[in-house]
């Protein structure tokens, strides 16, 4: 059989790890295939590259990769949503297959390019774009497909999940680690899109459309980043047997999907409460097979690699066959995607961890209870801490499950009361029960 | 499209679950494939089943199934591996595609089965065999399939799993457990298969074929139970930080492939030291990919039907493709599978924990220090009790890697000391460094 030509456009460390990957594991790839897969053609805007391309054409110009007609699969890796949109809109024109590891691009512009690729009857994949070489999106998509999913919830984002864990492991604060992240490459030096849950957001969007058949909607996700929290709460809540992660959940209610990325507690003992460091981890709860978890490396060139050449595979598998067979872009038949509305955060239902900040006074502790009763609020457990500067001293409550907006309205009580000083910080708690 | 007909034999838990699920998730699933799947003709001896099968044909002959001309489908799920043989010959040779959850059928009678499927042009799917419902079988044939895997550690049997998790929780004994869990259901009336590591070791077999390409080997599979694991032991190891699992484990080395179930200690605060009760979970190191886990319900008739209703998806979706475009059934394509030798376990070089009741007199230690010194045994930790009994000490010994043979040499060398009470308790020890 021909070999399939494969195009990369793009040769920085996950490109240049799919390059590899495939001159290095070509023996076992092939043991698998039963068929070569070439890469004959790479885009690379710089010079020197620090791969050996000896063998593959090399173009600056990286559009005659996608313009080369002897190129099957085009593999898009510059990143980006601009250029990166350009190449694969227009590979899809060119009436070849894509693989992408650009979540950004597919939260924000999926639903475009997924009709553009249905409409050419070519394939997008996109493996790589979701947890790096954990096979998310094939389990979501393939390996579920019998069942009806209930809710997600992914540690999706590495750099946090090493700053939490090292605050957590060191009593270290946020600042602190991230300089360290910094330092040891798991962090850019801006770290907006990873701190701020940014990146999470657009790969939590993703895995909701594979989750529930909805169309794209990252501008309806819920963002909330890491860069507010102190030892101290992870302290406390290590105290009251809880882990702080950086969690994107999304769950099917009865109104609609909530659609949230923000820092949460979790029971200790849970699973997914003990995976730390950089690694990633996908939580699923699902009818009928109930909860499965799915964990591994979500970055770095050989795991992303890992998951781009599994795509290529895939694809090369598909080709020839009717299109009515592909796996849908986003697990459901696109006319079966429905517009299930997102629900706004202040709709969302979550159990609370509170502090706030007291005078030790009498009464103090009655005045919140009561606010928080006034709202329907009830109380899983209150922790007051010896006062610890100056007569304040810090109390702290979890609370039962409550509808977001009524939370606001305590907590804006709550910060009205003339002995409770400055914030009360909140942080939502889920028991991820599975 | 023409709907799909699928027969199902047997009609136990796991096929009237598939069954339920086909009708339930109906919905769901056509969302998903776009293409409608029915259950035509069940085959089941018994007279009044538990099932509404209205609609349904219902043979007790249940070759009349794998005979019916209608179905494109047959779900063979009567276990077992005379009859169910015999069903899954006849649906191949009747040209029919087969998916099966009988890991005792496949690691026993595989080779011979694949080879007729692939001869026939038909696939034989098996998710539903190893792990219930968490899809390694998926994960390794496709989404590791750019992986060289090194090796795989899974707890693959809940019902062990569940015996091991009480004893340390709840310091309870063996026997102690199996009987509760043979009122729970977890186990069954006669639980060799569960606690003496066969069923873990039939789907070991398959998992250690899928990773490295070889033909499936059951009998050559080294399978040692935990029914004489003690409550002390598992005390022993939790105060010396590891946890003990009835694990699977392959792994690729030099001079071929380890394949072994056992009792193992692993540190505690592994990932999959955390995996408690009847649930399963399987550890792959690979490359580039590096180590991820699969978690999930090993058995049971939900997560079980969501295998098998999954790849009845993945074989309508192949349904009309090229035979070469088949996945392999044993991931590897069929001139490619290798007959690397699968070692003794004599050659098998791990760690381990040894306990050794020794009379209380100076100079004990110093013999079984050098009767390990002698076999270049070296020591890792040590851990002197006080004594428990008429001036009996127990003595526990970490030891670094060794290969079987000299362990086994050591250890008939310290029974043969006269201060050594009884045998010598040895348990494997595996880091799973990852």
């Amino acid at each position: 059989m021909k070999p399939v030509s494969v195009g990369i456009v793009g040769l920085g460390t996950v490109g240049g790890g799919a390059f590899n990957l495939l001159r290095e594991n070509a023996a076992e790839i092939s043991r698998r295939t039963g068929r070569e897969i070439r890469v004959s053609h790479v885009g690379v805007r710089r010079d020197n590259p620090d791969y050996d391309l000896s063998g593959t054409q090399v173009s600056k110009d990286i559009f005659a990769v996608v313009n080369d007609p002897a190129i099957d699969i085009v593999v898009e890796v510059i990143g980006g949503t601009t250029t990166a949109r350009d190449v694969v809109m227009q590979a899809i024109a060119n009436g070849k297959h894509v693989v992408t590891a650009n979540k950004a691009l597919l939260a924000e512009y999926g639903n475009e390019i997924f009709a553009a690729a249905e409409k050419k009857g070519v394939y997008v994949a996109f493996e790589a774009a979701v947890a790096g070489g954990v096979p998310i999106v094939k389990v979501m998509r393939e390996g579920l497909a019998a069942n009806r999913i209930e809710w997600l919830a992914g540690i999706i984002n590495g750099t946090g999940n090493f700053i939490l864990s090292e605050m957590r492991e060191k009593g270290r604060d946020f600042y602190d680690v991230l300089t360290e992240a910094q330092a040891l490459g798991y962090a850019e030096a801006d770290p907006t899109f990873d701190v701020e849950g940014i990146d999470a957001a657009h790969k939590l969007t993703i895995l909701a459309s594979l989750a529930f058949g909805v169309p794209l909607q990252f501008k309806k996700a819920y963002t909330e980043g890491i860069t507010k929290l102190t030892r101290e709460d992870v302290a406390y809540a290590e105290e009251l047997g809880f882990r702080i992660k950086h969690l994107g959940i999304a769950r099917r209610v009865e109104k609609g999907i909530e659609l949230r990325v923000h820092p949460t507690l979790i029971p200790a003992e849970r699973l997914i409460a003990n995976v730390n460091g950089v690694k990633n981890a996908v939580l699923v709860q699902s009818d009928p097979v109930g909860a499965t978890l799915y964990y591994g490396s979500g970055a770095g060139a050989g795991p992303t690699a890992s998951s781009i050449v599994a795509d290529i595979v895939d694809v090369v598998r598909s080709m020839g066959s009717e299109q009515s067979n592909f796996v849908p872009h986003l697990a459901f038949q696109p006319h079966a995607i429905t517009d299930t509305p997102i629900l706004p955060m202040e709709d969302v239902v979550t159990s609370y961890y509170l502090r706030l900040t007291a005078n030790d006074r009498p009464g103090v502790l009655a005045d919140v209870t009561r606010i928080l009763s006034q709202h329907g609020i009830s109380i899983e457990a209150i922790l007051q801490k010896p006062a610890h500067e100056a007569g304040s001293v810090p109390v702290i409550i979890l609370t039962k499950p409550v509808v977001e907006r009524e939370m606001n309205h305590a907590i804006a009580g709550m910060e009205g009361l003339n002995d409770i000083i400055g914030k009360v910080v909140r942080i939502r708690l889920e028991n991820l029960d599975a």
